[in-house]
């Protein structure tokens, strides 16, 4: 059986999760608690030497980066697919996933949230500005796309969930934690809503982990 | 002929000027002042409703966000390919191309660095501190893959430019900006070397566009 070297709280971990869950592929859960500092430590090291989670060990290859997971996952296992067939639409559903993998995410990482406590100086209350201005620019422009888009469905992209909805939802938890406000963001909310009511990405989420706090 | 809005200096933008450059497909810039804000404009809001460059104007679509844009040019324009044929090595590239798009990238974006100088109240030091931070971070996560793996060749995957190399070569000029010492990553910079030898990076590079400055 595939193991996924995870922690609870990690979106990108939970991005990996819903996509495992949709796929009805079973794996092991090896927990790596990161406040513990222990994806540094030199035994996960020689899991990831990128020093992060999640990593998916397939029994051939461990493989790492929930993006480049999900996309091995897609070509090794097609079937629910998580990307459509065309090529725009493909690109399209990238786009969002990479909208919050790229732009909102890195920046509320907990270590850029610690290097501006420890290494700037910064105080809680600047560090949750940073944080909640990074949720409201990135969700801003999710909202942007997926309401301006008639490919928009009762998913991000058309009626069956995709990659963009595996990212979109981890995120909505991290913005929630941070006590974000999510009234102006209508369409994205409802597609929460939708996934939610998904077994897959209801029994991934954080709280029902086993390594939850 | 398909438009690419760009910046000469937005390392995104540069990593499709390359994909493009390798497979040999022509393209009218169009170009977007990040400085000046133009891609915050209403004009450029609707080309882009993420507000950020590159976009790529195929005449049927305008597609975002960098690894998307690469993945379509990819599907569409399969020769010379920039992943590999098997899933596990496709894996491998794609997880060395979302370690500097969602690792390093996104921290030393150019707002990334305006937030911190004008709401958090960063000093240039704290800002030159923060971006040399993340950029040591992500090359030495970078160099433990690439030094480690029987699969780095004369390029980052083997002995032919891949997604990986579109991504690394933008980051070190990124890095050379701000004076980061590259010294600890031989392996990144052997490989680095090896791109910029080639016609496609050398083109592609930002003092060589119509809009350097």
């Amino acid at each position: 059986m595939m193991k996924l070297y995870n922690y609870f709280r990690s979106s990108a971990s939970y991005r990996v999760r819903i996509a495992l869950n949709l796929k009805g592929l079973p794996y092991e859960p090896q927990f790596v608690h990161l406040p513990k500092g222990e994806h540094r430590g030199e035994a996960y090291g020689q899991v990831n030497p990128q020093a992060l989670v999640p990593t998916l060990d397939t029994g051939q290859a461990r493989l790492n980066q929930s993006l480049a997971i999900i996309e091995y996952l897609e070509e090794t296992h097609p079937t629910p697919s998580l990307l459509p067939k065309d090529a725009l639409g493909r690109a399209r559903v990238r786009s969002l996933s990479l909208l919050v993998a790229c732009e909102i995410h890195p920046m509320n990482n907990l270590r850029a949230l610690q290097y501006l406590r420890k290494q700037l100086g910064q105080s809680e209350e600047g560090v949750t500005t940073w944080y909640r201005h990074w949720i409201a620019d990135g969700l801003a422009k999710l909202e942007a796309e997926l309401a301006a888009s008639a490919q928009t469905g009762r998913f991000s992209h058309g009626d069956a969930p995709s990659m963009a909805d595996c990212c979109l939802v981890p995120q909505i938890f991290n913005a929630r934690r941070f006590d974000s406000d999510l009234k102006p963001y209508p369409t994205t909310m409802r597609i929460f809503n939708a996934c939610m009511a998904l077994e897959a990405f209801d029994r991934a989420q954080p709280s029902k982990q086993p390594d939850a706090e």
